[in-house]
Parts: structure tokens; sequence; C-alpha cells
């Protein structure tokens, strides 16, 4: 349902590593044009890692916020239409240094939808055996394997200390899983 | 905390209406250096309109994703810097004609900090009183206010029909203080 948007065309603005940045033109009615500018992303998964009641996260410096995050671990995928499972696999292993034998999908959202296209999977990761980690670029090389008692993480969401959307998401789920 | 990421410098890539693309250097080891590109955003507030056991969403075009999305109300600050209050009461009286005289901060979280440092700041919205709507652009003006029972709104997160991210933050904390 496009809404009365009619799509006229788009321009390539920028590309980077992984996103690009699109100018389109749409006619929303007789004689009236808008402008609007998207962000095209390959999607992502995060996986939430339960091992013996403890959640395993991890502690990683973000350039876009020049700041360390406490997040769940998750990945691009490696091409957009990539299986959600196969990334949140190879994440898990490549992060955390877990393979998990159990995934239970928690919820699919859009990131922030007024600019860009980015949809997350987020998985429960459960029955995890341990494998060699393999961090991927320089941020994950530094990252810190943060575990912690599941009730300690969900207190980190009440005080406020959660501050990734996905981590929220990924926690607030698995809160409401624990509590079933 | 720069985790050993050295900030060299940065140059404008591409600036949208409300964008900015911007590609940094930064050194992260004797003679190695590495590049990464950030959007820059205002920031956003997201409210959690409470009416009698109602929850207030807003059904809109997204043209990122070339569909329509069930969303709390929701708007970019004026300015970076804007008191998160004043945005709240605005996009609130904007999107869905309702002015809320008691606000409770529910989460501030990023959006989606592997490249950008959006932050959104999600309120429960209460006392509200009937004001007329003022909307803003075309999606706006074309969005339909969709009033739920909060039960039957939670139900839609439980599916998978919420999908995106500052809606199910903002239903799964409200859910939290319901039940609380």
């Amino acid at each position: 349902m496009s809404n009365g948007f009619r799509f006229l065309g788009e321009r390539l603005i920028a590309k980077t590593s992984f996103l690009e940045l699109a100018r389109r033109h749409y006619v929303v009615s007789e004689g009236r044009w808008v402008r609007r500018e998207v962000i095209r992303h390959p999607g992502a998964v995060a996986v939430v890692p339960v091992i013996a009641g403890d959640v395993v996260l991890i502690s990683q410096y973000r350039v876009a916020i020049a700041q360390e995050l406490l997040e769940i671990p998750a990945g691009k995928c490696d091409e957009p239409g990539e299986d959600p499972e196969t990334t949140a696999v190879r994440e898990c292993e490549e992060e955390i240094g877990y393979r998990p034998d159990r995934l239970t999908l928690l919820h699919t959202f859009y990131t922030t939808p007024g600019f860009t296209d980015e949809l997350i999977w987020v998985y429960l990761a459960e029955e995890l055996e341990s494998v060699e980690s393999r961090p991927k670029g320089i941020e994950e090389e530094r990252a810190e394997v943060v575990r912690l008692p599941i009730d300690e993480a969900l207190r980190r969401v009440r005080n406020g200390e959660i501050r990734d959307a996905k981590t929220l998401i990924g926690l607030l789920a698995l809160e409401k899983e624990w509590s079933a």
C-alpha cells in the first residue's frame, strides 16, 4: 500500500562500506511532489545468548557516539536476503565464542524507519557450545565479553544503563519469556 | 573513553534535510588507521499516550520501507539539545491531537549505534487533554490515528505485528508498568 506516494525516481547520493544514501522523488497528489532521502542497509541480526541463567553481552566502542556501549552480540547480514539464522550463528561465534544449537525468534523490527530500511531479527540463543571466537574488525577485536546474571542485566535495563535499542528489545523480551 | 580510537579528522560527504553523513579517520594503533562513516541525527522523542486503558498509535506510510507502519507518536528534536519534554508535548499535540500533562521517561536509547548517533527518548504520556492536531508534512497529514486497548496493543507486540523499534520498547515498557 503506497498510500498515495507515487515513486518517480531516485539518485544515489553517497555510498559507504555498507550503506547507500538515495534521494527519491514522489508525486503525492496532482501537481504536488516531495523529496525524501533514505538510507539502504543490508539488515542485521542480534542474539540474546543465555547460558545457565546468565546472558552474554559485549561492551564495544562505537565511533558514531564516541562511547563504549553494552550490547547483545549482533552483526550485519553478509548480503541482503541472507538467512537470518545463518547470520545469528556466525555473529554469536565471532563475537562471544559460542555456537548456539537453539534459536528462537523474539522480534523483527525496523530500527528507525523514518530514514532507513534497516531490519533487525533478534533471537534467543540457547544450548551454547564453546568455540573459538573470531573477532572481525578493530571494534570487535577490542570488545569485552560481559557475562551477567539475567537479573543483573534486567536491573541495568530498569536503571537506564542499557541504552541500545536491540539490546533493550532483546532483554525486555527475555524477561517476558523468563517470567512466563 | 575512546578505547584507543584517536580521531584524526572528518569530511562531510552528504547532507539531507535532517541528516549528515560524515567520513572519519581514526588511528587505532601505531601505523594503523581505519575509516568509519557515521550519520549525524538531531535526536528524537517518542511517547506512549495512554487514555482510559487505551494506547494511541499512528499508522503512517514510511517511504524508506515502502510500507505503512504502526508506531507510537514521535518526532525529531527541532535542534540538537532541545528539551525532550518540549518535543514530546509538541509531537503528541501535532500527531494525535492531545496535550499530555504528565510525562514519565521510560527509556533513552540509541536506535542503531553501528552507524548513527540518533538517540530517542521514550515517555509514557498521561493526563491527556484534547487539542487540535496539527499534522506537519504529507506523511503526518495522511497518518491514521489508531486507538487500541492496551491488551490489544500488547497482543500485536507478541504476534509480531508491531515492527518498529521505539514502539516495541515503549509498549514492552508499558506492559511492565501495567503489570507492576
